[in-house]
């Protein structure tokens, strides 16, 4: 099976909780881009975030290798330059290979645990 | 990249916790509609309420900048009416340029958190 | 705007977990199909519901009238039968109307809250 | 209603929280992929898993019988491998019967309750 997927997709809600970073990195609130490369040609994704009253970011530059998942941590990309906490923004994934996107959301805020997961929106092209 | 998104977008489910509104406003149980505006044009959005035993209230308006994400609140949304909390609603949000929408809700009720999300439904037009 | 929606939607998961059913009834563990009929004509809804190791039941029929929003509880399902808990369903909504479809579960056991949504799957036709 | 669904289905996220596992089976953290078969005839599932840093695993093989659903249990996979806790993974879900796919994932690490859960991508073929 080839294709599988769309090369660009849009994730609308967006936003790290301010928390406590000496926890355990895995339990430190965060959101995840989750993008499956099914097919034989590495991507090469590129990232733009758009905030609510500045100019968008990015784009932030990864690869997701032939037959991998990569499931990004929008906390730890930090090269054109870091995603402040406590922020809303949203993010425009760009691929030159089809890949399939969710969206996953971990808040550990209060000691707890809540989670958020959705599809991606694909755009057609 | 442009025409990113719909024009018109559904989110079926919508609920307002009671809650005890005392608290940090970012902790205060809410739903918010994610918007992105990934094109060059200013979007005007209406969005209009329905419920479950009286006729549909609004339009409520806003402007989703160019390059901009809006992160909105529907318990923040006042003109011209606010929606009651512990009541069943939908939303019908139609924008004149494309956009793309995202729903989420954050229940804290009884001093945990939990939270939803979803991409709204996409109208073909 | 009209034909907002689709006439086939099918949740996939389904599941009501076991829990106390003395707590207050918007807390008790439940799930809900929130159907938005944004058109000018009463929706007439049959729901058909199958299980993991015996023949589908239904259809469960509800009408989801002219712009109205109904977020339909399946634990209050009971003609023809009703939902067990703790076992394993998924659902087919069937219109003759469009509507909008979303799948939302709240679990309360324990004593906190967990919630999940997501747009339903919306079958062309 | 027939070919309700499609053959073939991504889920991009995928993770099972490490977790003690002589709590209650239904409590342990989990996910599951929800496959309703609303069809007349049994469904023949393969299952995919990729990885971020080896080769794709399986195909597992499920069956989901005609008017029936399956809510597999990633963490209930033994052949030909065990899907490791505390690991990225994402899977490609090909039937070849048309079915509709959910993904759900219960997190009870700390004690408490976090849910979330998707549509999963559907493959236009």
């Amino acid at each position: 099976v080839q294709n599988i997927g769309k090369k660009i997709w849009v994730i609308a809600e967006g936003y790290l909780p301010p928390d406590d970073l000496t926890k355990s990195h895995q339990l430190v609130s965060h959101e995840t881009a989750c993008m499956l490369n099914a097919g034989d040609v590495d991507a090469n994704v590129a990232i733009k975030i758009f905030y609510k009253d500045r100019d968008p970011a990015g784009p932030f530059k990864v690869i997701v290798p032939a037959h991998r998942t990569l499931h990004l941590r929008f906390d730890g990309l930090t090269d054109p330059e870091t995603i402040p906490r406590d922020c809303d923004y949203s993010s425009l994934i760009i691929s030159d290979q089809p890949i399939v996107v969710q969206h996953t959301r971990l808040d550990s805020r209060g000691g707890g645990l809540a989670l958020l997961s959705t599809i991606a929106y694909p755009v057609e092209t």
